[in-house]
């Protein structure tokens, strides 16, 4: 039976993700702030402690929490190594602190406290007993004298006396350990890879990185690299790099018959060349493969793979392993379709065949396999249409083996199914940011993500395009659309990425009616003009740039949607942990026509006197403006520059710098 | 290991209660709706159920679930038992559903479907033997010639068998019940006494019934008893009625020395005469206390009684168990302060004595005690400065011996506090009503109780005064400020209580710069002439029986606040389950001046036609209102009567009332 006189009462943990049952995930340098509601009847003074250990240990540490306001209690952690933690928080009455504060408001009432001093005195020589019996014979010897002197001085000297930090600490520290309260579970967080937190991603189609018309191979896309990594990004990821299937092979433009010369999508996993473990002979050799990691990784570039469940119907498993696949009445193979809809071309697999143990097993090798061709990050296709417990299962199983794996999960579906996979081990998410572009959209999704339960275990990646989604926005506003996607994903989100030749040269052709993108390089060899002299690339390395230095673009949750008073332009802010590092992002959603906008900062808030002028430098254009007082007005020219990245200058407190706006 | 082709996801189930460590509320005869975010991999169609039973079986029951929006599935179900009920929430895929629908699209889209009756028959005949195989021979035998059909048939015949709802039926009630998802934890609702949901509260001083001067008795509230029950209340509440202290006393108006004829506190508990257990010499005796009990039953009133657990120093436990309080150093018994206030005449208990669990069990002893002499109710005095340990123990203690015992928390503490309370057993609780009073403070509030999580653990009860609380809106109001919140108390929760006689004679004077009354029955005997012209009687019984006629006032959880075109004007829908009985109330907040507003109804939300006038009829002042549209004026004046409960009236479908309204 738990002791009746445990009296402190925790609720409500934070980080929690339902209950317990899945880790909050945490990146390694990131604050840990873990949070409580803590409370006892009456009106006692309280002590309470966040206790956590590293998953490799039992040892438990402890930061001191404090109150906040409505009974919530907060410490912060900063996670400085890359292991899983688990916490827990204990609290208790902290009588010491109780008496001491009743003992002062008689004595401000100038009421006679002889009694309570003898009362401290019995308080503190109790607390020294218990820290004798407990071998802390040290703090014992402290605490004894003052409970002597308490009693023995006049009462001014013992009002000094109790006032002492060291004994605080040390009746605090001895306090009954039997009665403190302590929650039940243990939480888990999962401390993910830096690059979990803070990275720029690339993708690009190494087919169409060939000599005019050729086949591009790994060593053509290994030239790339340093232009690439030029750019300031962090993550090059590739599409399916496997044999491609020949039966029922999509056409240019996804049309059903291929010509003998179409070279089919990279997705139609599996032909008589291999499966998820074997790579498209016409890309090169797995020595290839092998160089381009190895190059990449110099050139600082980390290779993302595709990995796609999916098998084309020349796929070996659909020799070696028909079990794996759902068999028709007429002996037929389902193939994946949604009437009237057919894709004659991918098998799925099924998840609810009697040997799906096996097939778990094979699909957790393939992870495994590239894993040992230096591969730690994933791109999983569409995770949504295989199982979570499969999911669950499978990266843990592949965690065991490279703690720092990271999985992106690509599942543009309903708000739970995505945040159900990211609970299940992904790391990071694509997101329904494509498809977000009014102000109310951008702001109410993003306080979604960074303010509701989401925060603790989904991590957005933000992409303006991919191959699969070539969204209105860019379609029909130019130039200046990309330029703003752009600057929304690499500000909004600490983790972003673009499909890049088509995003660098603002490619606007879709399909008639549709987010297509017309002659999608998923179905043919596209020559990219990237040298053209209206590509993006001193853009988007500027914005990398900016990104790698500051660090208030390093992580998705310290923003604060500041009021700009027009609703084509969104305005921001963005800090780091201590503001130290502030940037204030105003953004023109309309690609088409100039517009400003009175800009509304709240100057106490970041710092500011209200009273002096202070600058932002506009880290895109490399303007300097001169701002005063709580608004001000800017305009945006998608002509120009539809977007401003300003830095905030603080004044240094100097007697001289007076004259420094002068 | 769990059966990796269960791929079907339970989450988020509600009502529940810090993940099932309390369980949920609802009381007899209420809808227990029921959720969880359901939903699966890829696009299968799902069924699911709730399975349910009551606390004294072991035999399941289910409720088939339906698909709202967002992924979140309910279910209704009725309390007709007063047992607590379990229930967990099981899903599936839909196999059979799932094929239906992909054969219909396919049909729809003129493709050929010969291999997907195939499939179908197969489905079938799979089914058929399971139910077979499990002992359902005759669901075998209805489902076999349907297989038979499904290839037999032309197309256009199959079509319609696979329509049929009988096959619909037993396909998924003998769907594989290994592939079924049980959401793993088994949920609780505690189910509460009818009264915990619909009560109305009449608290009276026993020692001001007598005749002039007086002290009374219970025979002179036995006399009282047929007033009290004519005005439609259900419970009398009286303070404590245990012998009073003399050590320390209070006089009049909470002064430090009482007079010899001061009556004093009946929260200062115990003399010579005895102690939570005894009664009040000059209230009578036992035999009083029970014929006041059986009287009172008679006359449809429960009498509750108040539990203050802290003695007096003259309490018997104070000599016989003198450790259950604090000791000082001088040998004294710690009694109540907050410096530089002093209650000498109260000794609290001490919750963190050695002798914690014989307190325990004592002060659980008087519950049972007072049970014994038929009272079921008990207003809890301070309950916030004993351990929520102790009560969630203590309340389980006395439900086991009577189910159902009410528990009113007197908690007028911190909303984290407060909450606990009520999740620790208490059945219902004083909120901060007494003290909202614009029309933002109320929605606000009222929003949080009915909205949030509250819903699901804290019944409120609304006072609009307390013998301890004479808010200042009553205080300088006059008599049209009680109209308004004995309205607002009675109609925006179903549970309400009111300080009785002080209210009915609208009896305003406070001490100087206080909430306390002004010759405040805790410490005097007041005369009160309740047959006084102005008094609230007649105001009173009219509310009473609006409650009692309308369902829509009998449970608080069905209200929307309705916009009003006037801050001072409050406009909110109470209705029943069924939408039959709706009432709209609108009350002016301002007590001092007339006030108009456009009253705003969503027409198309209560049944009503646009084009069609309506009429309202409030019952209040017995008026009847022919509106129409959304918007309709409406002048509250709180001379003549500052609010009103229409009743509203739809118009029955027939032929020949266009001329109704003429």
């Amino acid at each position: 039976m738990v002791d009746g006189r445990q009296r402190v009462i925790i609720e409500n943990l934070s980080p929690q993700v339902e209950g317990g049952k899945f880790p909050a995930k945490r990146t390694l340098g990131e604050l840990l702030t873990v949070s409580a509601d803590i409370f006892v009847d009456g009106h006692d003074i309280l002590s309470a402690v966040v206790q956590y250990r590293l998953d490799n240990s039992s040892d438990y540490l402890e930061a001191a929490m404090s109150h906040q306001v409505n009974d919530r209690w907060t410490a912060a952690i900063r996670v400085r190594e890359p292991r899983d933690i688990f916490f827990t928080v204990a609290a208790w009455v902290n009588h010491f602190a109780t008496w001491r504060v009743q003992v002062k408001k008689k004595v401000a009432a100038g009421q006679d406290i002889t009694v309570e001093l003898m009362d401290g005195a019995n308080l503190i020589r109790t607390t020294a007993k218990r820290a004798a019996a407990q071998g802390q014979a040290e703090d014992a010897a402290i605490l004894e004298p003052f409970a002597a002197h308490l009693t023995e001085v006049p009462v001014t000297k013992a009002i000094a006396i109790i006032d002492d930090p060291l004994l605080a600490e040390l009746m605090n520290k001895h306090a009954a350990r039997e009665l403190r309260s302590r929650f039940p579970e243990e939480l888990r967080v999962r401390v993910e890879p830096r690059l979990a937190a803070f990275s720029s991603w690339y993708e690009l189609f190494p087919r169409s990185t060939g000599s005019a018309g050729q086949h591009g191979t790994f060593q053509d896309v290994i030239q790339q690299l340093p232009r690439i990594s030029n750019m300031g990004f962090d993550i090059l990821y590739l599409p399916p790099i496997h044999p491609i299937g020949e039966t029922f092979r999509k056409g240019r433009n996804n049309t059903p018959n291929a010509q003998p010369d179409d070279i089919g999508s990279p997705w139609a996993i599996g032909s008589a060349d291999g499966g998820h473990t074997s790579i498209h002979p016409e890309l090169g050799t797995m020595a290839d493969f092998n160089q381009l990691v190895t190059a990449a990784d110099k050139a600082g570039l980390a290779i993302a793979l595709d990995i796609a469940f999916q098998c084309s119907p020349d796929h070996p498993w659909v020799a070696t392993h028909p079990q794996w696949f759902q068999m028709r009445a007429d002996g037929s193979i389902q193939y994946a379709e949604n009437p009237p809809k057919k894709y004659q071309d991918i098998y799925p697999f099924d998840f609810e065949c009697e040997d799906w143990q096996n097939l778990w097993i094979a699909l957790r090798d393939v992870f495994l396999f590239w894993i040992e061709q230096g591969v730690k990050i994933f791109r999983v296709d569409n995770p949504h249409t295989k199982p979570f417990g499969f999911w669950f299962w499978c990266l843990e199983e592949v965690r065991k083996v490279c703690p720092d794996a990271l999985f992106l999960s690509e599942a543009f579906s309903r708000p739970k199914v995505m945040y159900r996979l990211a609970k299940a081990g992904f790391t990071q998410s694509y997101t329904y940011f494509t498809w977000r572009n009014s102000k109310q959209e951008l702001t109410r999704y993003v306080t979604e993500l960074v303010r509701t339960a989401p925060r603790n275990f989904f991590l957005p990646n933000f992409w303006p395009n991919t191959p699969d989604i070539l969204p209105e926005y860019l379609q029909y506003g130019g130039r200046p659309a990309f330029i703003v996607r752009l600057v929304l994903a690499a500000t909004l989100s600490s983790n972003y990425g673009i499909y890049g030749p088509a995003f660098e040269l603002c490619e606007d052709a879709a399909i008639e009616g549709s987010e297509e993108y017309l002659h999608s390089e998923k179905f043919e060899i596209r020559t990219w003009d990237l040298g053209r002299a209206d590509n993006l690339q001193s853009f988007i390395k500027r914005i990398n740039t900016i990104r790698k230095a500051h660090p208030a673009l390093q992580q998705t949750w310290n923003i604060e949607f500041l009021q700009a008073e027009n609703d084509f332009v969104l305005f921001f802010a963005k800090f780091d942990d201590d503001m130290q590092d502030i940037l204030l992002v105003a953004v023109n959603l309309d690609p088409h026509h100039r517009q400003s906008a009175w800009l509304n900062l709240p100057l106490k808030e970041f710092g500011l006197d209200e009273k002096q002028p202070y600058m932002v430098h506009d880290l895109l254009g490399d303007d300097k403006f001169i701002w005063q007082g709580h608004r001000n007005l800017m305009e945006l020219d998608p002509q120009i520059l539809p977007a401003r990245i300003f830095h905030l200058k603080k004044r240094l407190k100097r007697e001289t710098d007076f004259d420094y706006f002068m």
